[in-house]
């Protein structure tokens, strides 16, 4: 172990009060299905228990009860996070609110939805879909990641490229604080600032400030129309520069993704498709609207000088196939190995840089690193893949995952773009934020949860 | 006076330790000149001195003074604040920024500016059509504002329908905090999950938590196209309908704005213009984007059912003179009186309610209210006028003022959508907030704010 894994261990609390709860269990197999998450990372302890909370009720009894007797919670929702953000250690008791799994109400008009944060993104998008709307972030994962898990990390996606991220779509929460307290924040209307923005808070600050039991979230009307290309490029770089060139050239595309060429292979592999055949790196854009069709043609033309085929999709089937291929990526590398998955962003113009920075930094570390881009975001995901006896969390992997920070710092960047900080990147946030700024997150960590009980050793 | 003014005045302060800042002045004129602002609130006192910040150092310095002798500051931008938020009291230091009016640097590949508080709205703009941007945030008072003021309200205006309000515009900030020291906050980027969202705290905190003193901003592409029409109405009711109509039929508009009857005819008073004679009410309607021209088809085709005329603009200049007479609105009331300018925000599919329970509210109180909307966000700007010799602070236009904001949440709405708390509507705020959001937000305030130097009495 070369993390520090916070101060939970350091507690020698009695989790034993949890008995009290209706919903807790002291069980190992749900002890370890509550372990950890899907960054790779393997904690080298169990948790002590396991809440599975039904109701707000629940929530609020459980957070009582670790106010109570100071006791670490550790916030869980689907389980799908990427660093770490719900791995769970031995003195530590797992709040799961999976089983809150509600959509509450729907309101077509105004374009809300009321939701549980159990419930999937996927199930979000499906309701809203049957009134002609739908739910803009989408991660990767959005067919087992749930919303509460989105909130914590502020998640994005493919569409974020046009309509922002979680922060973008959540109107209003409500948050069970440190000491059980329920708290309301935002509202239910578009526009607002009556008091401090609690809701942007709480949004992304991964489980350490209090646990969200419902959300009302922003749904945009599905567009009339959308088009679709994929383009295909000898090399990353050159998709890069494509990628820069369109943001230049100021179009706003609603989906715009990059994968590499050993991406591009892993897909092929395990779908059985034939992406690598046509280049070294794929550009997948999409864009939506009254004008579709013509901002499309804008893309194509913007792009043609730096790629050896453009590929127009015909219709919604073969739009949705180019789709499934970027979705497909993390998937595919699963079957080759243990997966960390790097989230830097960067500048929109540095992309091909970054792009060539993370192969010498593959190289450099002897590492195999496979990357995707949010490339209208210049958020990449270059992922590290290792062997099932490799660890990630020390080693070549580690060393990898900190030159990736500071190739993203070197370029103006950030050490994570939509992932989260969780457990394995806290030790370059200070580098990030500066002095100030972290006592001052630190001051407002304190001021909501004064004994430190939620989520202890993560994010900040 | 029925407005408790805060706790400076009880402070007992002594202002005169601020002669040892350079840019400090005790003249009395500057002090009358920094006392309010545009919300028709007249201060009984004068503050006791002005500091005409030039750099962040001298803003430092200011506030490095304000800690050492616990001394109220009241930060102020160009004055144009409608809910008293930069008016200052005996006993109360102003900082103003406004010399700090420079763009720093724009990055038309990025579409980035940085630039200081004290530069004007319609400045910026000006600046990034040059590169073929904007900056979409665009109140009413575009061309007197300045950006460190939209950021200490979370300003909106008529692009917000389609781009969203400021904090959807800033990616980050240079802030100095109430002891002195320099926050940097947010990133370069466009996404970044680095921490918690203190961007989002300092947006339309009022200046009661720091002095923005740099702003990084988000700029966008100039559409490649965009079309207007103007449609007039029976009445407000069938506007308010009209404009419902869009949302639900989701479309979306880049601008959607809604006049009433009373205000058309002052502003056909003041400017010469005939809208009045096609309606009792006006709509605005602008589309944009590469099929802008289809999307206002629809726009057309949905609202036919409730106007009387609708007017599609014929070309640029055309255009430019409909949104004109919206800018207009709020001028042209000056001219008729003291205006106290309300700012509420209600579900969207409720407007023609609201509308009906602002008539119903001048009809009560006996006041004259003129009602505008920024429609797609259901944000209402109804505008109480008063003689000279009325005052805004108690009599029937403190009543209207309070019947309005309990309409708006009998609406499922909010006290203020985009103008900010101020120091007149203080007193509806812990009954929107509620009891467990307001003690957060004053323990947040504590944290970051202990001696409460920054903008006493105002916001929360």
């Amino acid at each position: 172990m070369t993390l520090n894994i916070g101060t939970a261990e350091a507690m020698h609390t009695d989790t034993g009060a949890f008995a009290a709860h209706p919903r807790a269990t002291f069980d190992t197999g749900a002890r370890a299905a509550a372990a950890t998450d899907r960054s790779g990372y393997e904690p080298p302890t169990l948790p002590d228990a396991v809440v599975h909370a039904e109701s707000v009720e629940d929530v609020v009894q459980a957070l009582q009860l670790a106010h109570e007797h100071h006791l670490p919670v550790v916030p869980r929702g689907a389980g799908t996070g990427l660093a770490g953000g719900s791995s769970a250690h031995a003195g530590e008791v797992v709040l799961d609110v999976s089983r809150m799994n509600r959509i509450l109400s729907i309101d077509p008009v105004e374009m809300i939805a009321v939701v549980q944060p159990g419930v999937l993104n996927a199930e979000v998008n499906a309701a809203a879909a049957e009134h002609g709307l739908f739910y803009a972030p989408d991660p990767a994962s959005t067919a087992i990641c749930s919303i509460g898990g989105n909130i914590a990390t502020n998640a994005g996606g493919m569409w974020c490229a046009k309509y922002g991220v979680t922060r973008e779509s959540v109107l209003g929460l409500t948050v069970v604080l440190a000491d059980g307290r329920v708290l309301h924040t935002g509202r239910s209307t578009i526009k607002g600032v009556t008091g401090y923005d609690l809701n942007a808070l709480f949004i992304g600050s991964e489980g350490t400030l209090g646990v969200v039991v419902e959300a009302t979230l922003r749904l945009r009307p599905r567009p009339v129309r959308t088009e679709t290309l994929a383009a295909y490029f000898p090399d990353v770089e050159a998709a890069g520069r494509a990628a820069s060139a369109i943001t230049a050239a100021r179009i706003q595309p609603s989906i715009l993704e990059l994968m590499d060429g050993p991406t591009l292979d892993a897909v092929d592999r395990a779908e059985g498709t034939r992406h690598r055949e046509l280049g070294g790196a794929f550009l997948l854009a999409q864009t939506d609207g009254f004008g579709a069709h013509l901002e499309l043609d804008e893309i194509a033309s913007v792009i043609g000088p730096y790629a050896s085929t453009v590929h127009r999709a015909g219709g919604a089937d073969e739009a949705a196939a180019l789709v499934k291929a970027r979705r497909d990526a993390i998937p595919a590398l699963e079957k080759l190995g243990r997966v960390s998955i790097g989230d830097i962003a960067v500048p929109r113009n540095r992309l091909a840089e970054a792009f060539t920075g993370l192969e010498e930094i593959a190289a450099r570390t002897g590492t195999r690193i496979f990357s995707v881009a949010h490339a209208a975001d210049g958020n990449l995901h270059p992922m590290i893949v290792v062997g099932p006896e490799e660890s990630i969390t020390s080693g070549p992997a580690k060393e990898a995952l900190g030159e990736m920070f500071h190739l993203a710092r070197r370029l103006g960047g950030t050490l994570t773009g939509e992932h989260g900080v969780g457990l394995l990147k806290r030790e370059w946030v200070g580098e990030e934020l500066g002095e100030t700024s972290r006592s001052l997150q630190q001051a407002i960590k304190a001021t909501l949860d004064p004994s430190g009980i939620l989520n202890p050793g993560k994010a900040i």
